[in-house]
C-alpha cells in the first residue's frame, strides 16, 4: 500500500467560536425534511441488512430520494384529525435479482422491505401518527445497475474504489452554539418528550450568536390531543422555554435568550398546534438532503457538503462515506490530541482509486495559544491514517444503525 | 301519491332451470375484482356512516372505482414472500366541506376515512396478507359536486328523485346450479377455511350444467405457509374436492363432477400456490364492477345489469338501489307466494321522478304447473308495492353493511 | 382434427324485437368508461404490433385495466378551462425482456409504447382536449409471466389452447332499437360532429322501447369554446334533437321521441357544458369493461358476458377472442342464411383445448314464420365451422385495429 | 424608515483565490437535480405570472419540491430508446380559490398551469427528449394556506415582513476556478451544443485547484442518435476536451488539465451514451435543492445556504429572496467599488420585520493590497442600502425569469 496523502495545515481563518456572528440550525427528527432523511436511511439499513442475510453481501442500491407531500389536518384543542393523509414516496434503485457464483438465483423483495422499513420508522419516530389513517407510503424502486457492486460481507470487506470524484467534510469540536442547538433538539425529543407527550417531534432550533449573546429560537409543534385548551397551550410553551433555558446553562456561560413559537398569536388563536406532531400534516413538504448535514446541523459558518448522506449505499457511495468518516476523524483527533481549538477535515476522492487512499486528506487546524501545528502534526496524521485504514468500519456501523446521518 | 306502475306478466322464456345449458360463475371474495368491489363498498359504508355521525345526514359521494395493480410474489412451500406489493388506488368523489343550515362548517376527513376503511377491509378479508409489506393503499378522492345531495338521516328519509334513467334487475329463486356455485364459494371461504387455513380467499367457482350433468370447476389459491410440500398440496386439493362434492349432494340430486385447480401440472411443479391467498399478488389486476353482479353471481343465462353496485352512494344512486331492491323484491315474492318457478324483476327509473315510483316495475314469472299468472298477480303486486314504498330501507341496510353487493 | 361440437337449436324465448319492453344503451367514445376501453385497446394494438415488429411474434401481455380519475373544470360560454387535469393510469402486464431461440435478447419498451399509444388515442379521439394541460397519463405495467406465450406471427399462427374456462356471446341481427342507439351515437360522433364541433364526444344514448314507442334519450356534452351563450346552447341542443329525429326515421317506422340533455335547467343556468367534450373533466371517473359490450351496446334484454374485451391479448385470451368471434359468427350467419329473426351464438371454452374446438358452440335461433331450424341447420353449422377454423383471423384483425371492442 | 443595520468588516480568512486547495462543482442543466430545480422554478414563474394576469397580484404558493424518478433506457450508437419513462412529480402548494375585496371569486387552474409549465420547460431544455414517450409528468399541488399573502402587484409592491428567521449568502467576485467551471458548462450547453447536437444537457463540471494547477473534470452525456459508432464517440469526446481546453485559456493563465468522461472504458464498450442527453433516463433520480446554489455553483470553500432557492414564492419567501439579493449585492459592490479581492454578503432576516430591513446585513471583505476596509466602507454601505431599498425588484425579476436560481 502506498503512503496516504495526508496534509495537516493551519486553517485560513480563526476559530468559528471567535467569529462575531454565528448561525446554527437543526431541523428536529419530526421536520418534514428530517422525516425524509430518516425514512431514506432506515430503508437503506433494512436493504443492506437484507442483502447480508440473504446473499451474504451488500448488493448495489441507493435510496437517497424520498419525497413527502404534505397532508391536510384539522387540529383542535383536545384532539383533532388528519383530513388528507401525508403522502410519502420512497424513491431509489435496488438490485432485485441476483445470481451468485454457484449459479444460485435470488429474488430480493426490495419494495416490500422498503415499505415495511419506512412504515416502521414512522411508527417509531412519530408516536402521534396513526399509520392507518394519517399517511400513505408509496414505493418506486427501479432496478439498480448491477455492475456497481463491490464486495461487502461478513468475511470479506474489499475496500471499494471511488466511483466518483467527490468530497466529504467534517468539523470538531462543535462550538458552544452548535452544541447548544444540537442538544436542545435532542433533549426536547428525548427526555423532555418522555415526560411531556404534548411536545411533537417537529422541533426546529435556530441558534444565533452575536458576540457573547445567543438567541435560541425554538419552533415546536404541539400535539393537540394533549393540549386541552389555550391555557394549557401557553403553559406547555412556557415549560419548554424554561427547560431549554435551564439546559442552556449547562452548556454555556454566555447570555442565552430562548424564544419558543414566536409566530404564535394568542389574540387571533393562531398557534402551532398539530394532530401528529409534525408540520408535514399541513402544508410543509419535505425531501432528503435538504436539512441537516451529516453532523446533525446546518452551519453556514463552516464548509458544508451538498451531498445527501441519508439513504445512500454505505459500501461504495463515496459522498456518504467521506462525509461520515471526515466527521468521525475530526472527533477522534480532537478527543485524542490536546491543543486544538477548531479542526476541519476534508477528504477528496479520486475516481478509480481505493477509498482508503483519498486523493488528499486535508486537515486544517486552529491551535490553542501556545501550541503550533508542528507540535501536533504527527499525532493528527497517525489518527487520520488509522481511521482511513479502517474505512470499512464506517460501512458496518451505518448498516447497524450506529451512525446518524442527519 | 300516484299508483305505482307495476306490471306482472308471463316471462318470454322457460325457467332457466329447464334450459339445456346453464353457465354460472362466482368470483370469491379474494379475487382481485372482488377485492376491489369489497374495498369500494366498505369505503362507501364508512363514508356514509361518518356523514351520519358528523353531519347528521349522508352527503354526496361515490367510491365505485377502485383499481388494483397486481404485485409480484415468490411463493414457496412452507412460506414465501411478496416481492413487490400490490397497489390499490381508491378512486371516487366525496364531499369534504359542508355548511349546514345554521352556518356551522364541517370538514370531513374523507381521504383518511377511505384509507382506514380500505386497510381494515383488507385486514379482515385476507388474513394471510401483511399490511405492512404486501400492499400499498393509495387514495384519490375528488370533491363531489355538492348539488346532488338528497336528505338521508335518522329522522328524515326523503325519497330522492332518480338522477339518471337506469334500471335494475333481480331474479329468484336461484337455480340449483346457481345456488351450488354460490354456496360452494361461501362454504369454502367460511366454515371450510376456518378449519383449513391453507385455503386462500381467491376461490373462483364456475358451474356448467348440461341437462342434468353439472361440472363444478374450482380454482383455489392455496397459502404457502400452510403447505409444507407437494404431497401436502395434493392432499389439500383432494380435501377441497371431497368437501365440495359432499356439499353438492346437499343441494342437488343431479350428477356433479368437481374439478379443483385443473391447470395444475404436478410434473412440472406448476401449482396454484400463493403467499397471500390471492392472485392479486402476482399478475392479476382488478377493478370494481367487473365481477359478480349484486346477487353474487355472473349468470349469462339471465338478464344482467352492467352497473357496478359496489361503492356507490346508497341514497340516490339509482343504479345501485334498483339492483339491490329488485333482487330483494324477487326474493320476497318467491318467499311469500306459492307456485313460482322463475321470476325476474326489472325496475326502470325515470329521471326526476321519485325513486319509489319507477317508470315501470316489470315482473315476469314462470309459474308452476297448474298455476296461472292471474292466480298470483295480486299477491305479487302487493309485495312489490310494499317494497317500493320502503325503498329507503335499502339505503339504511347498505349503510349498516347488511346487504352484499357482489 | 376432431369434429367440432356445434349445436343449433331453437331459442328458449321469442325474438327480442317482439318483447314488450326493450332497453338499450350505448356510451359514446368520449364517455369516461369508453375512454378507458379505447385507451386499453389502443395500447394493446400498439404492443401487439411492436412485438411483431421487433420479435416477430406477439408476446404475452394484457392491458385490460385502465383507471381514469376525473379532473376538475371550469367551463364557461365561449371557452373555459380545465382546472385540475384528468388522471389516467394505464395498468397491465407486458413482457419486457425476451430471449429468442437463437439466444438474441430483446428489451421491449412497453411502458413508453403504452404511454405514446394512450396519448395518441386521446389526441385523436378527443379533439378539444389539450394534452399539455388537461390530462396526466401514468403507466404501471408489471412484468407478464413469460410462460403464457403462444406463437402468433406472420408466418406461423398456432391455434392456442384455451387458458381458462370462459365463454363469449354474440347476437344478430340487431333489433331496430339497438341499431338506432348504435347509429345515433356513431352519426353524432361522426358526420354530425364534423360539421358541428360544439358537440363533444361524450354522447350517451339510452333507448327504451315499449311496444312500438321508442324513447331515445341523448346526453351530449357540448364544448364551451364553440358555444358563445345560452341561446347558442339551446340552438345546439335543438339541432341535435332534429338531427337524431331525422336519423331515426331512416331506421324505423315506429314512433320515436328524442330527448336531449333532459337534466338541463335553463332557468338556473345548469346545462351540460364542458371544456373538453367529456364529463371526465369534472367528477366522472371511468374504467375498462364497465360500459359497452363487444358489440358496442349494453343490452339487458340479451345475454351478456361480463368479460372486459378491450385491452386483452388477442392471441390467447379466450374471453376476448370468443366475444369477438361469436359476434362475428352471428353476423355472418344472419348475412348468409335467410329466415332468421334472432340468433345467439355462445362459445364455451374448455381449458387446455385448442380454441378452434370449443367445448360447445351453442347456436340458438328464432326462425321466421314458415322456416324451421332444420331448414337452416346445415348452413348455419357450416358457417360456424368455417369461422372457428379461421379463429386466428380475429387475432390479426384486432391487431390491425379492424375490430371494435366496445 | 429606520436606518438599516449594515456592517462592513474584514473577513476572517484570506481570499478563496489564495487558498491552497479549491473545489468547485456545477451540475449542468440536464443533470437530474438541475432538471428538478428548473421545473420547480419554471412552474413558479408560470404561477406567479398567472396570478398577476388573473387576480392582479401574486397569491401564496411554493413549488420548491419536485421529485424525479429515473427511467430505464437502452441507448445504442445511431439511436436507442427509452424503455421506461422518467417520472417527474411536481409537488407544492398553491392557492386555488380566491375572493377579492369586491367579492369576485377566482378559480385558478394551478395544476394545469404547473403541468404545462413543467412540460414546456422539459421540451425547451432537453431537445432529445420525446415528451410523448420518454417522460411522465405528474402533479400534486395542495391548497396553500391563504393567510400568508403579501401584496405584490403591478401598482403596489408592499415590502413584506419576513415570515421566518433565515439567511442568505452571496459572494463576489468568482474565483478563476469558479468562473471556469461555470463558463465551461454554460458554453458547452450554449454555443458548443448549437453546433454539436451530440452533446447532451447533462454536463457535470468539477474543478479542483491545488495551488496553480487546475483539474477540470467534465462528465458529459452524449446523445446516441448523433453518434453512429465508437469512433464517432471518441471523436466527440476529444472535440469537447479541446473546446474546454481552449475555453480555459481565455479565463486563466494557470495550468488546466481537462478530463472528459473519465469513467469510460472503451475496451469494454462502457461509455456515457444516452438517448435523451440526461442520466435521468437510467438510474439517476433527482430533486430540488440538492445541486447548485443560487449562484450556479457548489463551493465548499465558501459559506453556503442549504435553502432550496428554486420554486419558492419570490414575494415573501425570505430564503429565496435573500439568497438572490445577497448574490446581487455582492456583484454590484464588486462592479462599482475598486480594491476588493473577495467579498461575502450575508443577510439575516428577523421574523416579523420588513425584509428591506434585515436584522443584519453583514459584509465581509478581503481588500486588495494597499486598500483598507475603511477606504471603501462608505461606498459599500451605500450600495447595500440601495439594493435593500429596491428589494421588490428581485421579486419582479424572478417572475420575469431574469434571475437564475441554480
Amino acid at each position: 500500500m502506498t503512503e496516504r496523502n495526508i496534509r495537516v495545515q493551519p486553517i485560513e481563518r480563526g476559530a468559528v467560536e471567535d467569529e462575531e456572528v454565528e448561525i446554527v440550525e437543526r431541523k428536529g427528527i419530526g421536520h418534514p425534511d428530517s422525516i425524509c432523511d430518516g425514512v431514506a436511511e432506515h430503508v437503506s439499513e433494512a436493504l443492506a441488512q437484507a442483502y447480508l442475510d440473504r446473499v451474504g453481501k451488500v448488493l448495489h442500491y441507493n435510496t437517497d430520494e424520498t419525497q413527502l407531500v404534505a397532508g391536510t389536518a384539522a387540529p383542535k384543542f383536545g384532539g383533532g384529525e388528519v383530513v388528507e393523509p401525508i403522502y410519502i414516496l420512497v424513491v431509489g434503485r435496488a438490485t432485485k435479482h441476483y445470481v451468485d457464483e454457484s449459479g444460485e438465483e435470488y429474488e430480493i423483495p426490495v419494495d416490500s422491505i422498503a415499505l415495511e422499513a419506512a412504515r416502521d420508522y414512522l411508527d417509531e419516530t412519530l408516536p402521534a401518527i396513526d399509520l392507518e389513517t394519517d399517511v400513505i407510503v408509496d414505493v418506486k424502486l427501479g432496478e439498480g445497475s448491477g455492475d456497481l457492486q463491490d464486495v461487502f460481507s461478513e468475511e470479506e470487506r474489499t475496500v471499494p474504489e471511488a466511483n466518483d470524484t467527490s468530497f466529504g467534510v467534517g468539523h470538531a469540536p462543535l462550538t458552544e452554539t452548535e452544541e447548544l442547538v444540537l442538544e436542545t433538539e435532542r433533549h426536547l425529543n428525548g427526555p423532555y418528550h418522555d415526560d411531556n407527550p404534548a411536545l411533537g417531534q417537529d422541533v426546529k432550533v435556530m441558534g444565533k450568536r452575536e458576540g457573547d449573546e445567543i438567541d435560541l429560537t425554538v419552533a415546536a409543534a404541539l400535539v393537540d390531543a394533549y393540549v386541552p385548551d389555550m391555557d394549557a397551550y401557553k403553559a406547555e410553551i412556557e415549560r419548554i422555554r424554561e427547560y431549554v433555558s435551564d439546559l442552556a446553562d449547562e452548556y454555556t456561560t454566555r447570555d442565552v435568550t430562548v424564544h419558543v413559537n414566536t409566530a404564535d398569536d394568542y389574540e387571533e388563536g393562531s398557534v402551532y398546534l398539530t394532530v401528529t406532531g409534525t408540520s408535514a400534516e399541513q402544508g410543509d413538504d419535505g425531501s432528503v438532503g435538504r436539512g441537516n448535514r451529516a453532523n446533525g446541523l446546518i452551519t453556514p459558518n463552516r464548509s458544508m457538503s451538498m451531498e445527501a448522506t441519508s439513504g445512500k449505499n454505505p459500501v461504495n457511495h463515496i459522498g456518504k462515506i467521506y462525509n461520515l468518516l471526515s466527521t468521525q476523524i475530526a472527533d477522534s483527533v480532537v478527543d485524542d490530541v490536546e491543543g486544538i481549538r477548531d479542526l476541519r477535515v476534508r477528504l477528496l476522492s479520486q475516481i478509480g482509486r481505493p477509498i482508503d487512499e483519498p486523493h488528499v486528506a486535508d486537515v486544517h487546524v486552529v491551535t490553542a495559544e501556545g501550541v503550533t501545528v508542528s507540535d501536533i502534526e504527527a499525532d493528527v496524521r497517525g489518527i487520520v491514517d488509522e481511521e482511513l485504514a479502517n474505512v470499512t468500519d464506517v460501512t458496518q456501523r451505518v448498516i447497524d444503525g450506529e451512525l446518524t446521518t442527519f
